[in-house]
């Protein structure tokens, strides 16, 4: 069985939606592919497609020269990747963690996987699982450069656009929870107003291509306001902070008048007052990215 | 002097950025525009493009058979048009009203100009002053459909897109707010994600490219949002609630590591929590929409 004599190309831990997408992804660019979930069973449907499947983890690992792990988080990676079995399989071969979790988790995962003589790369996935297999993918890698390129061609089985942001192994999960930041945030911020639209009598595909018309005007001011903040200047002309501080009450306004929740809303307002309180009302509203710092 | 003989297609009260922008549109297409500000001088800019000063607003308003205000707020216009000679000037006549304010404060404004006799559109500017008189400016209107069609060839020399969203006056504000809704909770989403890439030892102009990548992925989403609203069904395979909540988890460790403020973030999550607390855990991301309701 392949999967006990190291024959395969990949292995995968994890079988999940997003697990399964990779695993399908892989098969379909005709890599033999070994896969295993904590749950059995998971992997009857990687096995129809022609998976290998594996009775334990250590198994799994052993059976390729390198393994993709993608599961809820680090510690559910933990769970798997530091039984013995399992550690002493992966010893000598690579290991890529597309799991989620902060840049502090896939630090240490890197230490403890040096310590091992484990070789690491930690990735993140940012486009959902329908998009594995097809040019919409967005992968983000960071680790050893030499390590990301030797397994480039694997990796890139997956499908879609693969960054290496650098050595860091941190950066993958830095970046890639800045994004999701900006992701759930605006996300909410939709379902807020999709409410709000409703109580006031708009129905959402009423709202909708004004909706996608604010959308299309963020790319431009994300640009904008990148500049603005690396070259520390807020210009505020047309468009101070004092102006949307006020239209940010409006929506609470409105929002209270219907019992709407506008806890979102508020937290935005507090940003901004707090820029306004610092003196600076008369700024552009990136002026708030610089208040906020970070330590 | 033309402004005392009411031989001015169009008046123009508030003399802000915005207010200056309408003006020099306004005479860019050719109009003759009378403008006046409650604070004096500020019309100098608009005087020396052409514009007809007024030494009142009641002498503006008997200028035009069209006046458009735009002030701060539904209370500053009040400031304006309620004095008794300016109201008297307005009877008879068409008021315009592009000051930003809430649907109830728009819905009074209307029945207050119907028993003064003066006819009402309400309306708003979707769009940053830079946009007006360019193809780029979004405006909305709402109120009688017939005098928005008899004044629609002026209202259209401010440039753009016009949109008439109905009888109702409080309809333009509805659209706005709700628009404005989901603008600055995504700018706050974004400026926090700079601030938290920054944190990380990522530059804005590294995380950029893919900050837009979620920006363009945003207006599908939006589109399929809507559906599954309308509908009520809220499929979540492959991104249920329980994903989504576990990434914002990830976004308050990181924030609360580097000392950033993640109220914003934690007010998304009470969000996503109350509709996964809710049994929805397996729903996708507009459960949260259906959930936040409204009375």
């Amino acid at each position: 069985m392949s999967a006990q004599t190291g024959r395969s190309a990949v292995t995968v831990l994890g079988l999940g939606p997003m697990g399964r997408a990779l695993a399908a992804a892989l098969l379909g660019a005709g890599l033999r592919t070994t896969v295993w979930n904590r749950t059995p069973g998971r992997d009857a449907e990687a096995v129809a497609a022609g998976a290998l499947p594996a009775s334990s983890a250590a198994e799994a690992v052993a059976a390729s020269p390198l393994t993709v792990v993608c599961v809820v988080n680090y510690d559910a990676s933990d769970a798997v990747l530091r039984q013995d079995a399992v550690t002493a399989a992966l010893r000598g071969r690579t290991l890529v963690n597309l799991s989620a979790d902060t840049p502090g988790r896939a630090r240490e995962t890197a230490t403890w996987a040096e310590r091992q003589g484990i070789r690491y790369l930690d990735g993140a996935i940012m486009t959902p699982t329908p998009t594995i297999g097809t040019p919409d993918a967005v992968f983000l890698h960071s680790g050893p450069a030499d390590l990301y390129e030797e397994h480039r061609p694997v990796l890139e089985a997956l499908g879609g656009t693969h960054t290496h942001l650098g050595a860091d192994p941190g950066r993958a999960a830095a970046f890639d929870i800045a994004l999701l930041d900006i992701f759930w945030t605006a996300m909410s911020g939709y379902a807020h107003a999709l409410a709000l639209a409703g109580a006031e009598g708009v129905r959402a595909s009423e709202l909708l291509p004004f909706a996608q018309g604010i959308g299309a005007i963020l790319l431009p001011l994300f640009a904008e306001s990148a500049r603005d903040l690396e070259a520390g200047t807020f210009p505020g002309e047309g468009n101070p902070l004092t102006s949307a501080l006020s239209t940010m009450e409006h929506v609470v306004q409105l929002s209270d008048a219907h019992g709407i929740d506008a806890g979102l809303m508020r937290a935005a307002e507090a940003m901004a007052r707090r820029a306004v309180e610092g003196g600076h009302g008369a700024d552009g509203f990136t002026r708030v990215a610089e208040m906020l710092g970070g330590r």
